[in-house]
């Protein structure tokens, strides 16, 4: 059974001018929990309502009977129901203002210390973080910040698909978007081609109006594009939808970002394969179908909208204040080595982008700085997965940096596909990820265990000589 | 040489609301260093004037040539020269906000990238973290938050006589007092019976107007006793002096504090070898020739002032906000097992008087959590020296957590003892401490250095062959 609970937590952590407190919803699962001292499985929530992350992290529901574990999903603050401020948490910089990734993790650590206070048997509990994307990024921090052996932090961090070196001066910053390419170019005859052929055809139609109502019929968009500015969004959309069909181009039919089939990608394709001296409209025509296996596969969409990419699940205007602080992700194209329009990436117009819709400005280096950047060769236990398919793997650990701080790379995987439930028809590759996971788990939760000595043992025969 | 240095850094690291910056002040010595790629040894300053610090961190200064060291001191916010807000910084607790121990962490991370910008041939140098008392506290917690190898952080820590241990429930509230009482057991006949006595001899002369004036000329106050409130500050006061007397009873002559004798507390305790028939006057006249040892031990001292009880680079207001946030340490008597009045532990007492003070209310968990308590055996590569003479050692690691957090006691130590400049009256602990950290300093270093192929070496050999 799975249970809704509330937890208080500061809303700010580092001061004490700001006293007050809210309430950080989580979600419990002690079914296979075997206690006192069994694992418990902690989801470190990411930006969105937490029991979306719960329904879309199968993973941890396969493994909980296996480590006779606790499963929590703890929602991180200012998304879904976590609101510090409630209404008012959105409703400008001063009440944004503790939307921060060390403020979550230290919600985490609080999180972590009133379960063990109020479940019994749960004091000696061994604690595996575990999250996807930037919920990953914040297992791998709470591992690094909070690295206890069996106290309020945790033991072991599985940190699946998360680009903790997606900052500036770390990664290349077109590295992403080469990724996303790649993943068309192998999907489909001259796929990415004909992408990269589409911003000029755009460009080509949009000049005229009955150019841009064409396109507007063709790709039956709700809002009918009206003039220049609106062609610069619509292709800015068309490129967000090839990168999320990058990010989720799984190997069965699902709905994580959108309801899609399986190998989306190949599908898109299928009406992406003319030659080189197919007319703007022909082209046009092949990337409006493309474009609805993404946002139509059901058949129930009436009309496309172009102000939304994926599920409202996420929080895309809170996701946009982390990236406009903290969050600082350079990305760029060239048009040659990707299938975009290039653009450089430009700290100071990504600044003032932030400072004139937001109010903030970013810090380019404070990552970096908090959470060591690429020299993170010190800390232990955590495993950092990759999917080659994954665009987000440009900025993740992708290969071993020590014993205790390992790359599994899973090279038909998408975004965190490890973490999803297991499927027939999942390649070998994430099957051989998801043991190996499961391993380093066993492996590091003894090591925690026998230096604390405390008793549970995750053996059978254990098992049985207590009841 | 010494320089005096500043460098910027964010007034609120976890805020993005707050987006000014401040000058925090450093000194640096690089006549012993080896470039390049020779280690840093950077002072964790604590609640104080660092320059004060400097003078009394002898260690780092000898074995700055034996390393090859660049030599760093760095000022904590709110300290010295380093405010925030000016000469506003302490004008309310909106501007006090920003006092925390998490901010002057980051500073000291900022601090460093800094420096390995703007140095030369600093890129690749190893960083240890070396800091007494609070400051070695944060020389730990830098270690466990910042733990790089050979980034922005540290790669080695020295945390002398730091009381990471002295927050509620880690260790019990009585130890430190035990350890004051038994430095004076031990360094005279009948001395802690004689202050044990004192109190109650001090209630009984101070119940007349002609009482607390003989007191208030025995004693050579400055200001006069003038009521029974006068009378329990005073003994607060006499309190805390044999408090500081426990903290720097040094075996050689030394100005921490106060300016001293050496075995300070031996000298105190020949005006204190009464027996028990004594009178309660003649008591207090040997109690005040006793604390005249430690605030008039020059001669040069007019009158006592009971308003201060040691040297004015520490910054009191500082510490007393912060030890009313974050910095909670519960301290008791019973009078039995210590030489004072009995006073029990109250958080509730404690909050009110720091909302009445000050207008906060420290949170008592909160450095367990952050810091991780006792659970700390996931970290590595520090060391923890502690006097065995030392109060605060009653909240120090004092045995070996594991192989690279490592304990090193010092029987005839006092406060950081081993951070102070060596001298011929040092006893052997001492001697042999300082060498050991050294050797760990080297072993550490190298084993970080062999991580990432950087080229330094501190054998003689290669010193050679550079020139």
């Amino acid at each position: 059974m799975l249970l809704t609970c509330y937890s208080l937590s500061q809303i700010d952590h580092f001061g004490f001018l700001q006293d007050g407190t809210f309430k950080q919803r989580y979600l419990v699962a002690d079914n296979h929990w075997q206690q006192p001292n069994g694992p418990i499985l902690f989801y470190t929530g990411n930006e969105g309502d937490i029991t979306w992350f719960c329904n879309n992290t199968g993973f941890m529901w396969e493994v909980a009977e296996q480590l006779g574990a606790m499963l929590v999903f703890a929602e991180h603050r200012y998304y879904g129901e976590s609101l510090p401020f409630g209404q008012d948490s959105y409703s400008d910089v001063k009440h944004l203002n503790y939307l921060t990734s060390e403020q979550a993790l230290a919600d985490f650590a609080v999180l972590i210390q009133n379960i063990k206070t109020i479940v019994p048997g749960a004091q000696n509990s061994p604690v595996i973080a575990i999250g996807g994307s930037y919920g990953g990024m914040l297992s791998a921090w709470f591992r690094m910040k909070y690295p206890n052996i069996v106290g309020n932090g945790c033991e072991v961090a599985l940190a699946a698909s998360a680009p903790i070196w997606q900052f500036p001066d770390m990664v290349p910053c077109g590295d992403f978007y080469k990724i996303v390419t790649q993943d068309f170019a192998k999907s489909g005859k001259n796929c990415d081609a004909n992408i990269r052929r589409s911003w000029k055809a755009i460009n080509n139609v949009s000049s005229s109006g009955s150019g841009l109502q064409w396109l507007s019929e063709e790709f039956s968009l709700c809002t009918p594009l009206k003039n220049k500015n609106d062609a610069v969004s619509f292709k800015s959309w068309l490129q967000e939808t090839w990168v999320n069909l990058a990010m989720v181009d799984y190997p069965y039919e699902a709905n994580f970002l959108q309801p899609l089939p399986r190998w989306p990608i190949q599908v898109v394709c299928k009406y992406l394969g003319f030659d080189s001296t197919v007319s703007d409209e022909q082209l046009l025509h092949g990337v409006a179908q493309a474009a609805k296996v993404y946002y139509n596969y059901t058949g129930n969409a009436p009309c496309l909208n172009t102000s939304q990419t994926a599920t409202s699940s996420l929080g895309a205007l809170g996701w946009f204040f982390q990236a406009c602080t903290e969050m600082v992700m350079p990305m760029c194209t060239d048009g040659v080595q990707d299938m975009f329009e290039p653009e450089e990436w430009s700290f100071q117009a990504f600044s003032d982008e932030c400072n004139s819709f937001l109010g903030v400005r970013p810090r380019a280096d404070w990552a970096g700085t908090v959470y060591g950047g690429k020299k993170i060769g010190s800390h232990s236990n955590i495993i950092f997965s990759n999917g080659g398919l994954d665009p987000w793997s440009a900025g993740g650990v992708t290969s071993n940096i020590s014993q205790s701080l390992v790359s599994i790379m899973i090279p038909d995987g998408a975004h965190h596909l490890d973490l999803r439930y297991s499927n027939k028809l999942d390649p070998p590759s994430v099957r051989a990820a998801r043991a190996l996971e499961l391993k380093y788990f066993q492996k590091w939760i003894r090591q925690a265990q026998k230096s604390t000595g405390t008793g549970f043992t995750m053996s059978k025969d254990r098992k049985n000589s207590i009841k």
